[in-house]
């Protein structure tokens, strides 16, 4: 059955294999998403047997999720360059692959994050006017959303100005469109705040970024530091992919250790243990607002198409998460608008170019 | 009266201003370091007469300070190259003169970082074979010793495979000295722990470190992600200073925000403030565990001496637990054994490049 019948709904591509738990924590997360959203339908890749049967027990999917056969399976272990050469017939290759035939608008994986990244660079090609294209993340924070946004979170090791300047537009447009922030404001993450601070790149990118806060519709900070990442002076933080991604696992690591040392705590004596029991509601809501399955979900930027990855270890409700931000960006129609912004800039800079030659002035 | 009379003791060099919250906030440090330890002696540098002022109602001080007379202070907001043209005479130049001239082992001060940083590089120079001295900072982990060791945390915004190797060999001897860890866990921070990840200078450490763990008398155990930070397989983790300032400030910005959630979830219900009432002693332990100012002290290594920067917003506590970190590397002669340790690689390196050159063999 085709899907996409109901006209108002949102299909969306899922690869079924490649997390920690399997198919059944994916399948179970698409039954939570569908049984909550009546606008959403899926084609789910992976085994087609093995699939049907896990399907057939989610009564929310009834009628609502297409199944096409992919036998190959991308592990964790597997280089991105070996992906590359031989990952066509897997079910990550074939998720991509219904993003790139328009059949559906966001693909959502649990698999490998750097061989997800390759076959998408490669299948969905960059947008253009974009050189590297990133993985951003949300980031709690005290903003009334809850959220800021980072990146680039690990797409790629190191970034150039420019590189910087698209971050900003990028994730200028997922913070509108993934977090409803009408004109978020973008910082550059460095290691202090002084203008004279860090690296050559960051000094040029503030210049650039400063430059198409119009073009981008956004504001500009500044420079931010570590400490600002969960702030409410800022929504979106750019930086490369190294700093990024250590940033983003300093911070996953050093909530759960505070967590941990709080439940030691707790245990530590019988009144406090009496006191957490009192607690539990508090202490609950606590935990699932700084619960990484509730933020699950990297979005791949620059490409012609989105890319939802979501955590290996996801369990049903972090499938949901991922599926729930796919679902959003697809219906607000973030890809078309986000390729369209890096466009009008990249067209600004290039009549600028222009214009200067034009002038005989120096660019 | 010249202090030292009393052989035991060690002479801690402090300078009184600069922090933010002025010298009477360093002086009780101070005070409340010499009263629980009579081991100690301070050389104080500052504006003479109101130091005089404040030492004099702290009994514990009692012919145990002399103080040296220096009315230039030292701003948050100088920038370092004006420090070092125009410095001489602010009591942070003064404090680092005491260790210059051998009066005192250590100096602390709770100043402008980059300055104090500049100011001792100048002075002090830097130890034979180092090119770039570095920043240690202590980590909470789940080590038996409560911390792990990380390096540059800010002295310089770049690090090339060599110094990387040097921040190895210094904050083993740093973690052996410092938190009496016999043989140091070293890993290098990292993006992924496979071999192939990250920068092409980072695989270059990699090398060099994997061969010096004999002559530094510690192990390897690879490449390390933000999520190690706090943990138990590593108890030094090097990187360059623009990635370790921003981890820093991102895992203190993480705990602090984890901490405001957990009170702001525990005043929200009767239930829960009856509770959290129950597990005052417990939450006060939690608080202790990861109080940035139970770990006060950053220590510059590399240079001929040992200087320890307090965090600027450090209060009494705080300037104490840097004064006890001081006089812990002090009384374990920690300086003598870095240098050691340092020249012992070098010159086995230089060995080796003579080797090779007698051998006939590229190096």
């Amino acid at each position: 059955m085709p899907l996409g019948g109901n006209s108002g709904r949102i299909v969306i591509s899922v690869d079924a294999m490649g997390g920690d738990r399997g198919a059944a924590a994916v399948v179970a997360g698409m039954a939570n998403s569908a049984a909550r959203n009546p606008d959403i339908e899926f084609i789910l890749h992976g085994p087609e047997a093995a699939l049907r049967e896990l399907v057939s027990h989610q009564p929310s999917l009834a009628g609502r999720c297409q199944i096409r056969n992919a036998e190959g399976v991308v592990s964790m272990d597997d280089k991105p360059s070996q992906v590359m050469r031989n990952g066509a017939g897997t079910s990550m290759w074939s998720a991509i692959e219904s993003v790139r035939n328009g059949e559906a608008t966001v693909a959502v994986s649990c698999g490998n994050t750097g061989a997800l990244m390759a076959l998408s660079v490669i299948r969905l090609r960059r947008l253009p006017g974009v050189n590297r294209p990133a993985i951003a993340c949300l980031w709690p924070s005290r903003n009334p959303v809850g959220f800021n946004v980072m990146l680039d979170v690990g797409a790629d090791i190191k970034a150039e100005a420019a590189d910087l300047l698209q971050y900003a537009l990028m994730g200028a447009s997922y913070a509108r469109n993934g977090l409803g922030i009408a004109r978020p404001r973008v910082g550059i993450l460095n290691v202090g705040t002084e203008d004279h601070k860090g690296r050559a790149e960051l000094k040029q990118a503030q210049d650039m970024i400063a430059e198409a806060t119009e073009t981008g519709n956004f504001d500009y900070v500044g420079f931010v530091e570590g400490g600002d990442l969960p702030s409410d002076r800022v929504d979106v933080i750019v930086t490369d992919g190294f700093t990024g991604n250590i940033a983003l696992k300093t911070g996953e690591g050093t909530a759960k250790l505070v967590g941990d040392f709080l439940r030691q705590s707790l245990a530590s004596t019988i009144a406090s243990r009496i006191g957490s029991f009192l607690a539990l509601g508090s202490l609950k809501r606590l935990r699932q607002r700084i619960d990484p399955r509730q933020v699950n979900g990297g979005v791949f930027l620059g490409l012609n198409g989105t890319v939802v990855k979501s955590h290996g270890s996801a369990d049903a409700t972090g499938v949901s998460a991922a599926i729930k931000l796919a679902f959003r960006l697809a219906q607000s129609g973030f890809q078309d608008r986000l390729a369209a912004r890096v466009a009008s800039v990249a067209s600004a800079g290039q009549d600028a170019v222009e214009k200067a030659s034009e002038d005989g002035t120096a660019v």
